[in-house]
């Protein structure tokens, strides 16, 4: 039986997850969409012929919905996940869960408690090429992982609205590379240091925010990683991950939009690479429903899941205490003051 | 308004073609199927939820219709292109039209009597990569085009028994390099010579066939290009492209099943490229179809149309000749062939 | 003790292959210089430091002398063949020995009868990639080899009075590939198909040359090469060597003139090719020379000798042939032509 | 008139200068070695055919002798550096000057009052991709440069007795790199943070040395620099400089062993990068000695010289600051700490 999905949030982004959902997949079928803006849900409902919910809790209440697929603005993403696993449903939610450490707790517990299957979107992961980094350190080709680049350039500066509740740069875009460094170097990271200019968008800077950013990443095993962002590059959406260790290196290289290359007298001339984000992922997001709905059917929990949507949440933290006040800062100190009394830390998911 | 397609014959190219028309157009749907093995016809119409007609004079009497796509086996294309014609239908045809020739000529001029859109299934030219390197030499980025090289090189040698009723290697797979060429280098083709082997497949050489050639085409405007052809390529489907002319050279490379890159002592290992050619070739084939969803729309002729449906078939002709001759055979040798006592050629579709 | 080297013909190729003996060995010196023209051999002579000898005979004579390397204009290169192998001196013969076959095989007898080193100089066989793909095919990493590709393109077309005495486009240039294809293939030629046409120098279309080729071989293992020359590629020396098999396929790129890549807006752009051949080929010369004073010092026979000096000869001739009698061409129609009467063949330099 | 070079230091790195010098250029020659190891230097000199010096002194004695290079033990360069320019010698000093501070300053200062031609010898700025990618960066192909990566990682870990004299690895491995930062990005480093581990060679660590490091330069233009080092990277020495910025993204590649790739049923296999450091930069240092040659001829400052002496010192003491203070150093600390009294600094060579 295919899996019954409830959209929530039909934005940019949701709407592409209900197209993967209504077109793409063999095992699953879109149920129903909401959105806060009834004339955007019925767009959308219209295109993939489907009802729209009035209400959250109407998709909730709905026996016949098995999951739903959490696409609304970040601020509500928290609360959502507590309904829907009180609800008893599978959860695919867009990353993060919550800008504040407490709220992804909160969510995380709920989600543990209900014991429901639940995905965190970091589909970076499901791209073939990281995805071939990461399978190669697991399977040792490259040895004991030393040093780890991970080159994460968008092609626009976001709207300064939209950057100013999105939590900054490293919690809006790097921690996608965040996740990235922790999924291939398969570590947990112990400490951060981040540097950082405004040299693209002043708008960004007039809000305390950062368009260019290096970050140095300690993780547990010792390796190092280091990650460069960029909210241009005018060439493309430049997204590559390099793992180097004691046996070897390997790298994951972007596509271009097409693989024809002219020589002239000049050189050498190839095609961009690719402009949208959506085009560039659109494997992966196709990879990672794919994942979910298996999970959801074989009841098992999806491979990037609860334990891996907090800790990308500390060091986008971490580093932002770092970028401000010039020194590393320590995870440690980052859940130790999120919760100062507690000697069995409530972060500790993995204990 | 979308247009609405039935598609004639579901088996593995045509449940393709389907599935295109029903989940990734705009502005098509899928408005019925049929097959002669009424099964398959079931399993398709169930699974993209459309009707399912009890023959072909069902689906031309269907005025809600308004294009067929024709992926029955090729025996039957010439007669299904005359009768969709004389129903005003558009178009959409799996290449070849026919093996003979005459056949080919009077679906043609049937279409150009009914004056209906008609695309000819030559998908290769909508590859991102190879259109970029036609697309390169029409904008005189090489300058004249001197020397094309094409590699066509298969996965896996078909059945024998299937290929007993293809045509051979030429009018079955070379005939897309033979249509490649001419859409390349801009110019039609003057002359064949042809080389092969039987180094695969004994059972191929048993019915006459080769799985290994080698083809010279000389063009009206002095290009030479050479095609190699192998039925089995064991590192995946191998398509290049490349156009040399006088002022640089222009090369479609194959893509990789991801961009990963693992170096080490030994040295750097990547992916193999796609296997199945519904893979290598996926989008160009939604390209194709957005062309012809276009063309129908705005009611003008296709990019790959009446024009080119022929000279390929010549052309493929004219090899089988040459291999088995062992001598070079003009295009004009085989019209003339094949309508000795006409003055005006009945083939002579540029007139 | 090192390998003492007396080079005939000091003009652009004999300066180089001084320069090599006298410079990049460590077990050879240069030990004199001799040229028709002696201001020429006196600046070589000169910026050497070795003495510049009055005629070829005067450094025949020299007990010092080890070696020779013939680097006069091809004419004279059988008659000094024939005296150095008198002489016992080991021979470095720059390609090809004779434009007629009748003194290819006085030279080569002569040199059997005295039992002396000789080394031919297809210098391409030692390039680092194309010997990498001929050393692949050998060690059976791509099965049993099924089609060759090889690219030939140069970066400008010669003056025509070099072109007049040059034998023409196969015996000057795309002997190379000749060589090229038997060493890759591992298997003798046994039919050739040439197709040409005149698109960059009308001069050379004036004195009945090509600068423009395709040619098919045949070989007896069943292989199938193509080579595609051209006179002038505006990009750079453009030579790549491409062998499929049975079990993958090994391709030789172009390096580039440096590994810089640019991405822009617009697209990625690199460097071109490297120009005159000396660059492209400087590794090959001085492999080259180092496999010929290893032959020397070991009274050894050189990797490329004898048996491989006559045969790309014959491709030569066949392939001339071909393009004007508009046919394929068989090397044994080539052996008997030239030798009618033999039963047992004078150019079986295998038996 | 060929410059006459005289070379002080006949081990491995003294031995392939030498070795340049004698056969490699044609406006210099070599006129004397020396070298505290007798026989070391005699081997050298009979090997190309010069003279052996007694001293130092005999050398910048003889009026014959117009350069020196100084290839020594780093921690005689200085006094070398200074006997030289007081006997008016040009001079090539390898790197670098000096490990303290007081004696660069001092044998710059040396250098300027002489008035003589001195270069430093950073070669990779010479390497044809990293100045192809200076050389974009410099005429404004990729706009203004915001993000610039370089990965330098070598193929051993050098002796520890070696390891122990050297500096630590700032001082003698990633100094090339902090040296390519200032030329790539064409702006001084503010700022230095170094992260690092002993991943490869407990004995550096015993040593208390580093064998992989990350470092983060921040730079007087906003750019941001990482530099990623290792002591051992197995697949051959990867050295690749990336500079992004606002129109664009320049990368130097390394070169392969050879451009041979297979393809097979599981991928495809290309070479190793080389291996000696010898090998990947021998065109550098051929171009270094044609730069410094130049100059010497045109009584010309090189374009490598004392403004370039001094700044990658300074920032490898920093980053060697930073790495055990665990913190972010800036140079402006450096330069005060190492002159505490003087408010014009002795070590501002740009004032």
């Amino acid at each position: 039986m295919a899996v019954r999905v409830g959209v929530l949030g039909t934005g940019r982004i949701g709407r592409m997850h209900a197209s993967i959902v209504a077109q793409q997949l063999q095992d699953a079928e879109l149920a129903v969409v909401y959105d806060a803006d009834v004339g955007v849900a019925q767009r959308v409902g219209r295109d993939f012929g489907v009802p729209v919910a009035g209400s959250v809790d109407e998709v909730l209440a709905d026996p016949s919905v098995d999951a739903v697929a959490i696409c609304t603005p970040t601020g509500l993403h928290a609360d959502q996940v507590v309904a829907a696993a009180g609800a008893g449903k599978a959860i695919f939610c867009e990353k993060p869960v919550s800008l504040e450490l407490s709220q992804v707790v909160r969510a995380l517990n709920a989600v543990r408690d209900a014991g429901v299957p639940f995905l965190i979107g970091f589909n970076q992961r499901f791209d073939p090429g990281h995805g071939a980094v990461a399978a190669a350190v697991r399977d040792g080709r490259i040895g004991h992982p030393q040093l780890v680049r991970i080159t994460s350039r968008d092609t626009e500066p976001p709207p300064v609205e939209y950057a100013r509740g999105s939590g900054g740069i490293f919690l809006d875009m790097t921690i996608h590379d965040f996740d990235m460094a922790r999924f291939v170097v398969g570590s947990e990271v112990l400490e951060v240091y981040a540097a950082g200019a405004v040299l693209i968008s002043p708008e960004l800077g007039a809000i305390d925010d950062f368009d260019t950013v290096v970050v140095t990443l300690v993780h547990e095993n010792g390796c190092l990683t280091t990650i460069d962002g960029s909210r241009r590059a005018v060439y493309g959406y430049d997204q590559r991950v390099e793992a180097f260790g004691s046996a070897g290196v390997v790298v994951s290289e972007n596509p271009h939009v097409n693989a024809a290359v002219v020589r002239d007298e000049h050189g050498s001339h190839g095609a961009t690479l690719n402009f949208p984000f959506l085009d560039r992922y659109a494997m992966s997001y196709v990879a990672e429903w794919a994942e979910f709905v298996s999970a959801v059917r074989e009841r098992r929990t999806p491979s990037v899941s609860v334990d891996d949507a907090l800790p990308p949440v500390l060091i986008a933290l971490a580093a932002g205490i770092s970028i401000r006040e010039h020194r590393p800062v320590s995870i440690a100190e980052i859940v130790e003051a999120s919760c100062p009394a507690s000697g069995q830390s409530a972060l500790d998911f993995r204990a």
